[in-house]
Parts: structure tokens; C-alpha cells; sequence
């Protein structure tokens, strides 16, 4: 078997083989197969595309490479949350203790801030003590014992997609359905859950911009999870605004405290509710209509409030949080207003524009040794279709000594439309697929 | 400018303009942008392709990669002759004769042999004495004094391009029209003639299949010489056949001897003087029809077999190879005859396998540090629509004692096709693109 042949087979549109995808990549991670052939591999699948069949094959060798978690000494049927990445989305840290209230056990590796899109490790760990590596045993036991744990990634998960994705993203192939799916479901799969609940974003700040490549992002990840005996539901989530209002590590983890004693913003709740539903219908505790009324019944009564208390004690964390977060969490005093700098409706928000706007004020990273400042962040006051007058506060930046606030305020600026007539308004919860 | 966004606006199918495409070549050739960003770059050509200025440019940018020759100081106008490959291709032989005698300078650089397909230098240097390797003193002072010099390409000749025609081999983008014509016209103009007639093979021996593809090729290089302000004209001929009857080093340069004194076969004379009547068009020594007749002249007048028996000694050959070419060429006394397996008329001849066969007996290389024999290679006796008895010789393997001929035997019968039909007669020329 030769790379040269395979690359060739996939530019003229053939169908790969088990083998073939095998050869190439173990072949790539081993080093046998250099850079540049798997380089223009990536591209003829750009062009090419993978079917069904190949996706799964791809997915699974991919999953294979590394360390995989074996969640078989966990009790119940574990579900797992996937969010394709958006501004403002502290989902997790509502959705995990929802569940867990309700008896779904969350066994959870999370990421770090990427891009414009922040992460929920980084989140976590603005709580003073939080403790987001934990030992296997540590991971295990809390699971257990109070039903939840979120961790960030071992550092041998996937290496086979941290290598590919490195190079895919020097030569101009990341937005190919097949890779994206394959890269997001080969953790997931490695990550030993039974079914998955993928939360995929669309609109200016998602990286999928329309319905419709959201839609075949969906259908590939919950494809690729069914062909390996998986669970798997889609839900397609607006984010043409940030979700929620705030955006930025300690504002997020505070909006999370907020909504988790009811007072959250209504699309973000209702996103929460959504997401939790669905994961516990997956885990069989009820139709989707009961697991909504379940969801509900959780924060209403405050059981998963009181989760999430737990969850924060049990991986080293101030537990005082969720009483006196503004007190607790690390919160910077000053803060700049954002004015309206005309009169009308607010028609659009460049979502992935404030998510940069919160890195250029300390929330994101520059490259990998980057710190954040946890402290700052954008808080939005005015959203979509709202009305403003000129001059009137839009968003609040809350900065700090090293913030770049012009630039920030630059973008805040570019990413807000006005217009005389009010926009239609657009739901949350855009579609389903399963 | 980053490599990464010409990669991403090649593969969205955008022009690039002459910086992008400087950067990427000169970049490349430098080492400053890797293969594997290089590779993608190319597998996003293959897609998407080159406009015709694109070529243009990307052409200029690898001609300017290396060493240029400079041929002002040769009076007249300077036409080369170039063949896209074929096998049992002699055409130089007996076209750099011919023009020359014509008073058009020939001031040539040939390739050696590459794959299934022959090369001219190695040919040439069949004849005992024969130097390829002239200085550029000696190469000029031949074309002033006789008016032909032929030599191998330079070291230094478009670096540019062999860097990248390594990195196509290796990553199964070889077969671009875009990239094929750049590879080609890079090295042409490089070779600082002030025109091209150039001979596109058409056919099962050639790289161009169908005749539409050869049109594509034939119009792509032509558009490339044009736009530099270069004379082109590319004549297709068919390699649906071996071209003449003999195919191996000193056999070639035997039949090319025969036709200088004329008594070549009728489709590989035809051929030459066709070329030969361009070239000499090109370079204003008449209308088409004059140099048809002209070239004509030269052979039957006896003055295109003088000018090959001065060319050679003037190069270090013995001369008496024209007069005694059996003697003087290294050739083998082991013939194995071929003989028809079936009755019946020939109608097809897979002629990359004829050259497959060839090498197989000894007469082109496995790898760069490969030596040729000489005296080995097959003679066609029986072609296209002859008809043929079972168990008469059709072919004759010339053979040494390190020919693998059970080989070449099974590809030679694997080569002939028959019928009891007799197949259509195809001329040698197919078309003229200009």
C-alpha cells in the first residue's frame, strides 16, 4: 500500500477502504507518512468530501490513537455534551448539575478557550481553588459519590487529530464537513460516554454560518455516532447574538450562578432546559417532554443550584461562590460603557466581533502560554431588536491595566447594526436532528 | 502575505495575482514555505486550475528560478522544437538536422529518458564519442559554425521546477493541464528561444490520452509562449503506435540515419518534416507550404544526412556512424523474434507497454543511477492494420544477457490487440493548435 495511490484514489473521487484509512493515518502519527502527502490528502477530501461509511472508519481510527476513557464502572447510562464552540456559551456549568440532579451521571473532558470562543476549563478555573486536573481515581470517585466531574483533555487524547488538525490548519482545510465531524466525534468518542447531545451553533458566531451547513455538520456528527452503536441528538442553537449577556470567564461563571437560581436570561434557560432535556431522555429517565418538565423541576426547586454547589466543593473549589459570587470570583472594578452611537433598532451583533473584543480586554489568549485575566469581559445590555437612543449604554467592558479597550471598543463599534425597522425576532433553538 | 490565505483563495477557486504567485514559487524554492503547505497548494490547483494569465505568470516566476540561457549573440531567429514524450520519439535527430541545413540555428537542451519514454541526450550518446555535456563556449561556437548543438539541460536550469515536479510526483498532482504547460513552457523559455513548434503526443503511448486532452495541453502552452511574446505552433501527432519501427537507443539513432538518407518509415518522415516545415516557418524562412517543400529538399538533396554527419563529429562522435551505423553503434547479435499469437489484423498497439518492454530488455533506467544499454530495444515489423498469420514474427527483441525478455514477451503480447476487421487508418498528424 502506497500514500501516493491513496491520495490519488480520494482526488478522483473513489470510495476509501477500512485499510486505506488506516494506512494513512497511523501511518501520519507514527511519522511514517510525511507532512506533505497527508497535506494534499487533506485537500483532495476537501474537494472530495468522505461518505457515511468513510467518516465513521476515519472517526474511529482517529479515536484510536490515543488514550480512551472506559466509563463501564460508572453506573447508568452516561451522556455527554458537545457545544461546537460560541460566545458566551457557559452551558456546561448549568446543564452539568441539571442533570446530575436528575440522576445522569456527568463524566465530562472539557476544552480551553480557542479562537474567538472561550472554554470551559478556563471558566471553571476562575473559581479560586477549582481544580479542573484531577487524578483518574479523583475523576472517577467524584462521578460516584455526587454524579459529577468535568475535567480538561488528558494530553493523549486523539493525537492522531491534534497532529491532523495542526496541519489542517496551515494549509487552508478546516472547513470540510467530514474532517470537522470526524475531529469533534473522535473525542467524543475516546471519551467513552453512551450517547451525545451536540449542541451546534449557527450564525455570525459559530462557525457554521447558515441552517444549512449547521444542519450537515449535525447529520454528519450524529451519523458518525450512530454507525458506532451511539445515542446522539443535534439540536441547532442561534448564535447571531452571544448567548446570554455576559462574555468573559468570571462574568460567565456568575450568569451560570444566576441562571441556576432562576433569574438567568430567558434564551439562555431556555437553551439549558433544551440541552438537559434531551440528555436526559437519552438516558432514559422520560420522554423529551417529561425530561423538560424535569429540567425545569431541577432549577425551580434549586436541586440543581445545590449541585452545582457540590460540584465546586468536591474538585477543590470556594463553595461560597454560589452565594456571594461577585464577592468570591475575581472581578475587576472598572468598567466602560458602550453607547449607542445612533438611534434605531438593533438589527444585527457580529457575535464572533465580540468575542474578540473580550480578548482583546484579557479574557482570551494570544497563543497557548497566554494567561487570561479572568476579571474582564463584555457584558451586553441591548440585544437584538431591542431599541436604543443614541448615547444610551449598549454593553458594558469591564477592563482591566492590560486591556486594549480602543480596539475593543473598535470592534464593539463594527459588530452592532441599527436600522428604523425592528428585526423579526429569531428563536434559541433553531432544529433538531437525530 | 501569508501562504496560508493563497492556499485558501486558490481553493475557493480566486485568481491569484503575481506577488501571490511570487511568493508561493520563490518562497518554495527558498525553503521559507514548507512542502506540506506547497503540496495543498498544489492539490487546490489541481481543483481549481489556472486562468490563462495565471499560467502566464506562474510559468515566468519558475523560469526565473535559475540560470537563463542567453541566445542574442546567435544571429537569427531561434525555434525550438520540444515533444511532450512518446516512444520511440527520434525526432531531434532528424529535425535539427534538417532546419540547420536550412540555415535555422538549433541551439538545443534535450532531457534523457523518463519513465516508458525515451530521452534524446541518451540517444545520443549511443554513438561512440558523443559528448553531451559541452561548455557554453563549445555549445555556442557549434551553433555559430554549423548552426546545431544539442546538450543536456543544466543543473541550475528552472530549479523552480524540479523542486515541484518532485513534490507533484510524490503527492498525485501531476496531471494538471495548468501545471503540466508551466512545468514544460518554464524550461522553454528558460531556453531562450524566440519560438516553439511543439510536438504534443496524442494516444495509448502518450501522457495525453484522448485528443481532447492533448487540445487542452497544445492550447495551454501555446497561450503561455504568446503571452510572453514567443512564436508557438503545436502540432498533435499520434502515439497511438510506436513512432517509426525501432524503439532503444542505437536502434533509434540507426532509424534515424535511414530517414536522413531517406529511407525512414513513411509516418515518422512525415512526422519530421512537418515539424521541421514550422519551425522554418517560424523562424521566416516562408509560408508553410515553401517550408513543407524546403524541408523535402534537404532530406532528398542529401544536405540534412551531411549536416547530422558534421553535427556529430562536431560533438565528438565519430562521424563515420552515418555511413556505417550497424558497425559503429553498439548493437546486440541476440534477436528473439515475436511472432503473432492469433490470425488476424493488428488493431492495437498499447504502446507505453512497447516502451515498458524496452526497458525491461535494458534500455532505459529504474532509478536516476541506472545504466542504459545501448544495444538493446525492439523493432516493430508488423504495425497497425497489417495483417498477420499466427506464428509470424511481428516484433524483434534485441536482447544483452541482462534483458529480463520473458517480461518484455509477456508485455509485447499483452500490447498487440487483433481482429479479423481491419481497423481504421489514423494519420500521424491530428491537428495543429496555433
Amino acid at each position: 500500500m502506497r500514500a501516493y495511490d491513496i491520495i490519488l484514489k480520494k482526488r478522483n473521487g473513489g470510495k476509501l477502504t477500512k485499510e486505506e484509512i488506516e494506512f494513512m493515518v497511523n501511518g501520519y502519527v507514527k511519522g511514517e507518512i510525511p507532512d506533505y502527502q497527508m497535506s494534499a490528502f487533506l485537500m483532495a477530501i476537501y474537494f472530495r468530501h468522505m461518505d457515511t461509511e468513510e467518516r465513521a472508519i476515519f472517526t474511529e481510527v482517529m479515536a484510536n490513537s490515543g488514550d480512551k476513557v472506559d466509563l463501564s464502572s460508572i453506573p447508568g447510562i452516561k451522556i455527554d455534551k458537545h457545544s461546537t464552540g460560541g460566545v458566551g456559551d457557559k452551558t456546561t456549568l448549568v446543564v452539568g448539575p441539571i442533570v446530575a440532579s436528575l440522576g445522569v451521571p456527568v463524566a465530562k473532558m472539557s476544552g480551553r478557550a480557542l479562537g474567538h470562543t472561550g472554554g470551559t476549563i478556563d471558566k471553571l478555573e476562575s473559581i479560586p481553588g477549582f481544580r479542573t486536573s484531577l487524578t483518574e481515581e479523583e475523576f472517577f470517585e467524584n462521578v460516584r459519590k455526587i454524579g459529577i466531574a468535568v475535567v480538561g483533555q488528558t494530553a493523549n487524547l486523539v493525537p492522531a487529530d491534534k497532529k491532523i488538525y495542526a496541519l489542517r490548519d496551515a494549509t487552508a482545510t478546516v472547513d470540510e464537513v467530514s474532517l470537522i465531524a470526524a475531529s469533534i466525534m473522535s473525542k467524543k468518542l475516546a471519551g467513552g460516554a453512551d450517547g451525545y447531545v451536540l449542541d451546534v451553533k449557527v450564525g455570525s458566531g459559530a462557525f457554521m454560518k447558515t441552517i444549512e451547513q449547521a444542519t450537515e455538520l449535525a447529520e454528519a456528527m450524529v451519523g458518525i455516532a450512530k454507525s458506532h452503536g451511539k445515542k446522539a441528538v443535534a439540536v441547532l442553537t442561534n448564535m447571531d447574538v452571544p448567548l446570554g449577556k455576559m462574555v468573559g470567564n468570571s462574568l460567565e461563571v456568575l450568569e451560570a450562578i444566576e441562571t441556576l437560581k432562576g433569574n438567568g436570561p430567558e434564551d439562555f434557560t431556555q437553551l439549558c432546559i433544551t440541552l438537559s432535556a434531551w440528555m436526559c431522555h437519552l438516558a432514559e429517565k422520560g420522554t423529551y417532554e417529561e425530561c423538560v418538565q424535569l429540567a425545569k423541576n431541577a432549577l425551580e426547586s434549586g436541586k440543581a443550584f445545590e449541585k452545582f454547589r457540590e460540584f465546586v466543593k468536591y474538585q477543590g473549589g470556594n463553595p461560597e461562590v454560589v452565594d456571594k459570587p461577585k464577592e468570591i470570583l475575581p472581578m475587576t472594578d472598572k468598567i466602560v460603557e458602550f453607547t449607542a452611537p445612533e438611534d434605531g433598532y438593533i438589527t444585527a451583533i457580529d457575535t464572533e466581533k465580540i468575542g474578540i473584543a473580550s480578548n482583546y480586554l484579557g479574557a482570551g489568549r494570544k497563543t497557548k502560554e497566554d494567561t487570561i485575566d479572568y476579571s474582564v469581559g463584555i457584558e451586553i445590555i441591548k440585544k437584538l431588536g431591542d431599541y436604543v437612543k443614541k448615547g444610551e449604554p449598549i454593553a458594558k467592558m469591564y477592563v482591566s491595566e492590560k486591556s486594549d479597550t480602543e480596539t475593543a471598543r473598535k470592534l464593539l463599534l463594527e459588530s452592532y447594526k441599527f436600522s428604523p425597522e425592528k428585526p423579526e425576532h429569531k428563536p434559541i433553538i433553531l432544529g433538531i436532528v437525530k
